[in-house]
């Protein structure tokens, strides 16, 4: 189908999601206008169109966004979770080769086109939770070439299903084995090669660093972050998961889009977050999958408004879910956000996330048309009940794509 | 599609969970013969037959059973979901008419047709999960017409879908409002004529209970137990689950079936468990959903040998989960169950809890051909990834039914 030039969408109840007090609430009976793959206006009454799509009255929400994935990545971890169950002590399962690096290991040897083929199942379970937009994190390839061999798998999903995707580059993600000992000389090599090529082959819009104690440190992180705005990229964080490091200060100080995890955020990085009008992105499955006990800070985000997004963290060790609205849900079970927290954490903050804030994420005049019709009949059941089909279609760019 | 006379699934693994140490092993390649809708055996190399199906190396299960579900009910509670999230307090919400007893308005308010089409989405997200047979309760009716209503609607679902229903009585689910202050009066008309009526049209093999504070109590609970023994009825019962009340025991003390939740079941009850052969089924989405602190006696189980079922618990208030392999995946993440344990859990262990042992649940001569083929390689997946779709087939009783 090509790019409908008058679609009507019609007998439509509109969640909107615009930043105003309106958003969250369900719209009277109206009328859709998509036009060149962009919402063109809301209209009350009859419509004279040809082409038309009756929505009968169900909910039309701005397509869902996944706003952090490390959904590209070859081997399986099945058995590393079984050996854990079992009683197999850490230290023993990564003396076996378990782990990241065995991630590394399978996704390194992948072709481009095995990894996009392992991803489109994963895909599949986004798109059922009614995602149009999916951000793809680089970071089990740790060398040039099979980081861009990730990025360039990611994008080509884009060929594969109406979708769209945001590709991060996050070579700082683990040291690659041959590196050992030499965090600093690695960190140069991602400084000088890798974000360079990136940038130049337009495979990533940002850069991300995982700042952690058994991650990459402040000062490993800082000089990343200089080198992606020095190459025009945006910048963003995996920071404070368990321990407060000053990562998410670090991530605003660089203007970054988002900062992810944040569990052991403190009032100072809140505030941070807020002056620089960064993305709180929390990441509920990594919570829930590693049994954490330290909540992220939600009333102090809450007091000091700063935007809050909620995504799967969709990766092999310690997010193995690729269900949005199931996410949604532990946000509001495990975090106690509301409903309309996490809707706002998957349209509009999501979509600020990706640096995308003025384009999706908002059922608007001048937004892309990306949006999803359900068979639900208040906003608040996207993070209730779970498992029950009830996405009619989605559209991307004003293009149709039935469930 | 008729009854299949001589299909033969070949080239397939399969995970039999037969009782024996083998049950969770993946078998080398093999052929699967199905006769009048049983498993008929198990052949290598070569097979002539005319209706053959080519497993291409995929694995064959038996078909999931969820043996604990009130999958038939009519009203939302999401607006509840939503006012609790919102720091309405729960005095509050029940004031404004929400709790069990909204579900159960509304379930009376609705016919059975209407039951049904609310169901089956609820019912697709089970199928999708693997699920070929779902035990079903009444227990949102609370007056004869209402629990029969409840009953007949989970058994016209077989005509919707290719599934298995077990149908419960649970008529003692809650006090209705027109007996408050009434409880043991009430019992007297669950005893006297509705189990009577249940057994009498054979719309129930089983009889449950919710015993608990805020249920019925440990003598009102014996005077259903023996009122169903007395109408050659089946018990099971909610037992443990928010309190130590001995209503496992004494479920044992009937021969029921299962004991389900018990998180605060004690080494007494787990022995008295193991003594009549009554499974323990545990419910890890209330568990989540209520954010419960307890954790059920696992070691203890394991301990005396009781067989351990997992379930969904899916209903309205406290488990709105319609996904059988998430409930794995939390069985083995705030359990600590091994994915041996939950797969246990949903096949011969889920069998014998509905009193279907000897019958469904294993890969074995005789059983009924209730099979689900899968695009994974290892058994442990199934408690590992969720959301990705990978089942490519069902069979109930020998037909096929494609994912
Ligand atoms: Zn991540
Ligand atoms: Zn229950």
């Amino acid at each position: 189908m090509s790019l409908s030039e008058d679609l009507v969408l019609i007998n439509a109840k509109l969640v909107t999601m615009t930043q105003d007090n309106d958003g969250y609430s369900v719209s009277p009976l109206c009328n859709l206008h998509i036009k060149n793959g962009a919402i063109h206006s809301i209209t009350h009454g009859h419509v004279a169109a040809s082409d038309v799509f009756d929505c009968q009255g169900r909910l039309v929400t701005p397509g869902f966004i996944d706003c952090h994935t490390h959904l590209i990545f070859a081997g399986s971890r099945a058995d590393e979770f079984e050996k854990r169950l079992q009683g197999v002590p850490y230290q023993e399962i990564a003396k076996q080769g378990g782990g990241i690096l065995s991630t590394v290991r399978a996704t390194r040897q992948a072709s481009e086109q095995q990894l996009i083929e392992l991803a489109l199942p994963r895909l599949e379970g986004l798109i059922r939770s009614g995602v149009t937009s999916v951000e793809v994190k680089s970071g089990y390839g740790l060398t040039l070439n099979d980081e861009l061999k990730m990025l360039r798998a990611a994008k080509a999903l884009e060929g594969h299903r109406k979708i769209r995707i945001s590709t991060t580059l996050l070579a700082a993600h683990a040291l690659p084995p041959e590196y050992t000992g030499r965090a600093d000389d690695y960190i140069d090599y991602v400084c000088n090669e890798i974000i360079p090529a990136a940038a130049e082959e337009k495979l990533a819009s940002s850069v991300d660093v995982f700042c952690e104690s058994i991650g990459f440190n402040l000062k490993q992180t800082e000089k990343v972050f200089q080198a992606a705005i020095d190459n025009g990229l945006a910048v963003k964080g995996h920071t404070e998961q368990l321990s407060n490091l000053g990562g998410s200060a670090l991530t605003a100080k660089y203007s970054g889009l988002s900062a992810d995890h944040i569990e052991y955020l403190d009032e100072e990085g809140v505030i941070a977050l807020a002056r620089s009008n960064t993305v709180a992105t929390l990441l509920p499955g990594a919570f829930y999958f590693l049994r954490e006990k330290q909540l992220p800070p939600i009333e102090m985000l809450r007091h000091h408004q700063v935007p809050m997004a909620i995504a799967t963290d969709l990766n092999p060790g310690t997010s193995p879910f690729a269900d949005l609205t199931m996410m949604m849900n532990m946000g509001c079970t495990l975090f106690g956000l509301t409903p309309e927290e996490t809707l706002r954490g998957v349209t509009n903050h999501a979509a600020q996330a990706i640096g995308l804030g003025d384009k999706i994420g908002q059922i608007k005049p001048g937004f892309e048309a990306d949006l999803a019709i359900w068979d639900v009949e208040h906003p608040a059941e996207f993070s209730y009940f779970q498992g029950a089909p009830r996405l009619v279609a989605r559209l991307v760019a004003g293009e149709f794509d039935y469930a």
